[in-house]
């Protein structure tokens, strides 16, 4: 009988054009659905997952589902998948759900990591996995420009204008940074309930420049005022963004309460 | 005029054959070379660094050293040559030496570290800088494998047969482990006052069957006594060692007895 499954994966996207699918390289859907025809003895499964990562963009807690056409272990599934896939991919964590989970339509909210290396000279270990930027930055401002992101907005000025989406008003619930001192990196965290194409990568080259004194944080402010992507900062570069977890209930939005009081 | 430079440089060995040049890929060596050559419009510079590093091995701190035609502030030269070389390989320091010094000749000590994953599935982010073994592992047993390995020995057992060298003898002087609970990683730490061709990844295999209740700690003492690579463990993968420091006085001996007490 099928069973329907839901699976935690992580990916270095290092090698990838992204999640999904495309005609013009390799990409981490293909790879895994591959893995499960393999596993199925050609029976094709289409996977879903709570959304795309753009190239190089990596994943410590994407979410996937999919249909089995017999019921397995979950954790033989796991086994199973993770010794068919390359190691650049792995899935930590499987489990049997209802027929109605949905990987992308019930995610009530996503977090993002964005890590910078502040090493004068980029770190040779980190270059697939970091933005190198060695410049003094004004953290005060760099604070303020996150706090005004925090909210309900009209994210036009921060989305690709190749999205196809039109509704672009997303709540941020939490924007902050933290100085990682052991590894010498400014590590960015963006909680919100849901995010446009591109929208944590121009979030971080916008903030950057602020960062740099080269804008003020009120420019956040007047960003979305014009809603416009080309008055934004630069898309940062993807190596150094990481898909950390997707939410389906609403209590990590208790704790980021908590974590604030 | 000429002068004489000593530089500490970093590199993700994944992309190598090793640090020495060979006819079958690229080498570190020759990269480095070839930035030099560029730098000073044609002339070749040839470097010699504390020693080689095998394909896949990476260094933390390997020290090379070189001629150059003309006297530059070290501080320009790290800049000049960081923007020719590749992102895996990084001079984090350099510094005028006198024409005596020799990276290799004058080494008095070597620290090397050897890291595990022991994630049941394999951390992706981790497959070229760990050997992943998931495996229970007996660290009472281990660490009385690495004690045993500690004081001068003749390393026969724990050698590439591949080797020129005559002379086996060597001096450990730490061999230790440690557990990174957040990393959930094993690390191995060597400090000697030179290693053999293969002998840290020879010590990590052999140490690994002991941990893995496949041998006794007995088995590092027959080893010593038999001197026959044959007798000993398998050569760990080069992905999972660093040489992390060379030492040019005997400061690092104060060191670990300080350390010890």
């Amino acid at each position: 009988m099928a069973q329907r499954y839901k699976c935690i994966i992580q990916y270095d996207g290092t090698r990838y054009v992204g999640y999904q699918i495309q005609k013009n390289g390799i990409s981490v859907q293909e790879v895994i659905q591959k893995a499960l025809k393999k596993m199925f003895k050609g029976q094709v499964i289409l996977i879903e997952a709570s959304g795309r990562t753009d190239s190089g963009v990596h994943a410590l807690g994407q979410v996937i589902h999919f249909e089995c056409p017999v019921d397995i272990e979950p954790v033989h599934l796991q086994r199973a998948l993770n010794s068919l896939l390359p190691s650049d991919i792995s899935i930590v964590q499987a489990e049997r759900v209802s027929d109605d989970f949905h990987s992308r339509f019930l995610a009530k909210g996503k977090k993002y990591m964005y890590r910078v290396d502040l090493n004068l000279f980029a770190d040779p270990f980190k270059r697939q996995y970091t933005l190198h930027h060695p410049y003094r930055m004004n953290l005060d401002k760099l604070q303020q420009a996150l706090d005004k992101l925090v909210g309900k907005h009209d994210f036009t000025s921060f989305c690709s204008t190749k999205t196809i989406k039109e509704d672009k008003v997303r709540t941020v619930y939490e924007a902050k940074f933290e100085i990682d001192e052991a590894q010498n990196e400014l590590v960015f965290t963006f909680v919100g309930n849901g995010f446009l194409y591109n929208m944590v990568r121009i979030f971080v080259g916008t903030c950057l420049q602020i960062a740099d004194g080269l804008k003020e944080p009120e420019e956040i402010d007047r960003l979305f005022a014009v809603n416009d992507r080309n008055e934004a900062g630069p898309t940062a570069d993807g190596k150094g963004l990481y898909l950390v977890e997707v939410y389906y209930d609403e209590q990590f939005l208790e704790e980021i309460k908590q974590a604030k009081n």
